[in-house]
């Protein structure tokens, strides 16, 4: 299950509406096949395994991070195109949130004669498909929030200036993890003021994420969509009337990279999942831009709480990375 | 050497206006005496080294991480007790700057027929030792800033409320430090907001640090000077103008601990050499007391800068030690 795990994330970023999920077939003591959901949701990570596969499925056991599906949807369901190739045991990391599955994956296998073990790895599954099952259960996506600040908070001098307070290593992890979203999101006072390209570069050829503008008032004119430009999309509203607008669109992973206004909204409103930290060097004093503007607590008890997940430096900068608590 | 370094950090905090310095006596391959700067300053690494050694010491070799001293302080030069001994080689991390040695300790080892090997892990060296360095050489004290912060770079919520940011193993982890320093220091608003306590606890009986009130106004009424807090002192000017009185009265190594106007000011003058920041997973907002004042930055080329030295977590939060650049 952990090397299926480790496929599943092949296809963050790339996947969405659908779950990113990861396939191991193995006959004899042997990997037979291994699949994960490929760009744009199919097919999906048990046909590929299958067919890679081919006659050595019968009899294999089949290592699945999410319950098979059960729905006629773009594809046949994957949970009879396991019985048809003769699997004869599955086991799964968790059970599909989205109700047309929701255990009837699992109970077409179990009809069918084949052993199925459940939960197996299911934290780790978890925070893998965080955002397709937040999108499924509470119709909002997963939201990292990036700060890339100098030590002391700030993200530009008084006047704005904020190139470069983080080095390229950093700049070029933060490409990594763009990658890994469905969409990049800023607010109207960022995007106007840098005109950010929000997209990936230096992958290679990459799906290239969403571009999300979260303003009231008019937006800039940004590059339009192609082969080095994700869709445009500029929505408006409270933050949660934001997340459920995005998850309803089919998000299930966002990645925000401020400004401070945005991110402050965000986190008032208890939507953000996880917090990655670019440290600089640097100080920039109490006039600098603050990375996250102002939460109205009352008591620092009231304050949004995260655990600490990994800290490592990146060129010269300390990466950190916070799970909501 | 590495094994004089390390007996030579033990002194830190303990030694001013002495440096604090390690030794090691090694005969035909075995170390037969130990020693570093004791509690006050005195005796000297050396001689307490050569008492350990007895009529060992004859013959041996004796490494030093700072060059012997050649006058007649308040004890014998270390320099003359090293030749009455009968140590045959002598291996030093650095000169001392001091004036009334500087090269003169090396000279009278030499001139009695010991041959010297000077500048072993000078770099090294020079990072423990560089408060009496700083002393000597510029007239003020090596400078640790310390921030115990929100992620966003806030130490208190807008109304002041600051307990407790950081956890219990951070705030446990800023007494071994204390210990390791002469001086703690806070700026006025600071000392009359929190009325700190300024010394170290829970690590058993320890030489107190000197507490040093910056503040151009009245200080508060704090504990008097006893077994469990150092003296007391109030001073004020300009950071520079502070430093120079504080190493003028024999401070190498000061710990800096607030607040936010005290901190810029420090960054301001280029008086500060290294930062330790304890971050906790935790947002205040904008409106939150920053832990670093206002720098007049005119770009951001001109924030101070600082090399990351390590990182780690600290119960829930994370730990991470900057060099000025």
């Amino acid at each position: 299950m952990a090397h299926a795990l480790r496929l599943a994330e092949r296809g963050l970023g790339n996947v969405w509406p659908n779950p990113a999920v990861g396939c191991i077939l193995v006959n004899k003591g042997r990997v037979v096949g291994r699949g994960w959901t490929q760009p744009g949701g199919r097919p999906h990570a048990e046909i590929v395994a299958l067919s890679q596969a081919g006659s050595r499925a019968r009899g294999a056991a089949a290592y699945v991070t999410l319950e098979p599906c059960a729905h006629h949807g773009r594809t046949a369901p994957c949970a009879e195109a396991l019985v048809r190739a003769g699997i004869t045991r599955v086991v799964t990391a968790l059970t599909d949130p989205d109700p047309r599955v929701a255990g009837r994956g699992h109970a077409i296998l179990r009809d069918a004669g084949i052993e199925v073990t459940e939960s197996v790895r299911a934290t780790e599954a978890r925070m893998i498909q965080a955002g397709f099952l937040l999108r499924i259960t509470e119709g909002r996506p997963f939201l990292t929030l990036k700060l890339a600040a100098s030590f002391d908070g700030r993200i530009a001098t008084a006047d704005g200036e904020s190139q470069w307070i983080t080095g390229a290593e950093a700049r070029r992890h933060v490409h990594g993890l763009r990658m890994k979203h469905d969409a990049i999101m800023v607010g109207g006072a960022t995007a106007r003021a840098d005109r950010p390209s929000l997209n990936v570069r230096g992958m290679g050829a990459v799906q290239q994420p969403v571009r999300i503008i979260a303003s009231a008032t008019e937006i800039p004119d940004l590059p339009r969509e192609g082969p080095n430009f994700g869709p445009l999309w500029h929505i408006s509203g409270t933050a949660d009337e934001m997340m459920k607008d995005i998850a309803g669109r089919g998000i299930t992973r966002v990645f925000c990279e401020g400004g401070g206004q945005l991110a402050a909204s965000l986190l008032r409103g208890g939507l953000v999942d996880q917090i990655v930290g670019y440290t600089a060097g640097l100080a920039i004093g109490a006039e600098g831009l603050p990375a996250i503007g102002a939460l109205e607590l009352m008591r620092l008890a009231d304050g949004p709480r995260f655990q600490l997940v990994e800290s490592r430096r990146i060129g010269g900068d300390l990466f950190h990375r916070w799970r909501r608590d």
